[in-house]
């Protein structure tokens, strides 16, 4: 018989401090399955995870909880309670030092008594920026950093870009048939892709702090731009890009998160809505929205489901015009995952 | 010490003429293998592949020669000499029995001393239709009917569907942009698609007997439609669709099949392909010759090349404009490959 929190990969082994890579790997894709529970739902805070572990043992797991609150190492650390003492701590990015809301987490982990830390990014956060590893070694506390740190950054990627580049991790969705149409020239558009893949899309948008949309897509197709079929903690805000006053979208409510209406160039527009706390973005078009956006060098990846149709020149392009003349001027993407969804292929590309 | 034709599926030994489902199946995939060699430079003729089997030993193989003769019973039979008598011969389609260029294959099996025969398919050409098998069955021959037969009428489409339907199976390529796109509005092409895809067209046009494109692609590129980079016994017959005269392309030669000018409804202009022998035609464009022939629902295949760049509506669309009001009036394809080509996505569909 195992206890319920008895980690998998870990034998019972007398209490170290030392590192051991394999095993300090294994405890933070833990901790990377945890943060991405908040994907979506934590913004304008990173999405980190934490375990502790105690002699070979989990003693307890954290994830920032919806709205940003508690922290990773909070929620896991009142749940250890004294077992934190001597354990270690798998966080997926640096915890936090300062005075914000809740006392620094840097501080919370040292008090509990946690002999390690071990980390896998540093906090690029100007309020952390490493002052949350110095408080910790300060305290007396092993530290071991940069362990997993790609797949961190990948799974932070929203907040990095915020902090870094002033913007959020925009994503652009294109569902389409084989010639790459998302709907005839009347708008019938109902349906191009299958249900999986639709069910697909729906549990993108709850890990994205907002659906965006064009003020022409908007406008012709009334868009719910919401999480249906599963449960999300929050609803992603709702963005349109028009120049012109919205149309009549569903009220803000329990199923239909804020609706803000944004308009301006599109690198400033990005900016803005960092500045109001997005990290992550999920473009499902129109035809001019992703072509300002691929204009603008602002779209960092592309999820595509390709159905098994074709439709034709007369029907609607997912791509408006770019004016752009020659190949080098179009902007390129790495395919990083592909995989059938139903009987759509399912494919994702990063920007190079 | 094995010898050079021993088959590793095999242990040495007695002569059976038992039917074992596993190793006659085995047997067939060997058969295929070889029968695919001659896609593409066999027309009007079937590629057939064919094993000769004794005391669990290869002792001949064979397959459709380029041009169409010898046979590939013909060839294995030759191999194999006196080793014949007394072995089983595993053919991917039923043995000849007309008197053509070339006595039956039928008689020349029973002539060799072959105890027993095992088939995929029955030739469903009115010359043949059940009279090779029964040939063999008079002549005292065991008879094994049906072994792969599915994936024998997947590599024998083309010649099936020119017997049974009148017409070529049509496979349509489309390398574009992940929005659909096959080049600039300029005409700009080169390159969308990387190296290894291109090369990976070339190896597909090796094993078709024709490559088509319709006059306006003709005119704009003067593509060579030949097959290049690869050794092929036959190059392509280049058919370009068009009420025009042909531009100035290259002549017949070694580097380049016969030139045909078609012209007509896409149902004749296929049933006079079929006519003149071609089993398999590759279609690559452009958009106007897609739209007519997906609108006359004679595209079998598509074969899609997407690489990771985005163009927009300005630049070229793969298929031109159909005419089709609702999203029920576009063909739907089933997806039936997947995989990586270099950095490009590879993906094949059939014909629902």
């Amino acid at each position: 018989m195992t206890s319920i929190n008895s980690c998998p990969n870990c034998a019972p082994a007398p209490p170290r401090l030392t590192s051991d890579p394999s095993r300090d790997a294994s405890h933070m894709a833990h901790a990377l399955r945890l943060a991405r529970r908040g994907l979506g739902n934590v913004w304008p805070n990173p999405a980190v995870g934490c375990v502790l572990v105690r002699d070979g043992r989990v003693v307890g797991r954290g994830w920032t909880q919806p709205g940003g609150r508690p922290h990773a190492e909070r929620m896991a650390l009142d749940q250890a309670g004294d077992l934190a003492r001597g354990a270690t701590a798998y966080v997926t990015l640096e915890p936090c030092a300062h005075h914000g809301r809740t006392p620094p987490c840097a501080e919370g982990l040292a008090a509990s008594g946690v002999a390690r830390v071990v980390t896998a990014l540093t906090d690029p956060d100007p309020r952390v920026a490493g002052k949350g590893h110095a408080m910790l070694r300060a305290a007396g506390i092993a530290l071991t950093q940069g362990v997993l740190s790609d797949q961190a950054a990948e799974l932070q990627a929203g907040f990095l870009s915020r902090i870094t580049r002033g913007r959020p991790f925009l994503t652009l969705k294109l569902a389409s048939s084989l010639d790459g149409r998302i709907a005839m020239a009347s708008g019938e558009s109902r349906w191009i892709t299958g249900p999986d893949a639709r069910a697909h899309v729906h549990a993108l948008r709850a890990q994205h702090d907002a659906v965006m949309v064009g003020g022409m897509t908007a406008r012709a197709d009334l868009p719910q731009l919401n999480v249906r079929g599963i449960r999300t903690p929050q609803q992603p805000v709702r963005i349109v890009v028009s120049g012109q006053a919205l149309p009549a979208l569903a009220p803000q409510d329990e199923n239909h998160g804020p609706l803000w209406r944004v308009e301006g160039p599109p690198d400033q527009l990005m900016a803005d809505l960092a500045g109001r706390g997005i990290t992550r973005v999920f473009c499902e078009g129109g035809g001019r929205l992703a072509a300002s956006l691929l204009s603008a060098g602002l779209v960092d990846q592309v999820i595509g489901y390709s159905a098994g149709l074709m439709l034709g020149s007369d029907a609607r392009p997912f791509v408006g015009p770019t004016g752009w003349d020659r190949l080098a001027d179009a902007p390129r993407f790495r395919l990083v995952e592909t995989r059938t969804i139903g009987p759509d292929l399912f494919h994702r590309w990063r920007a190079i």
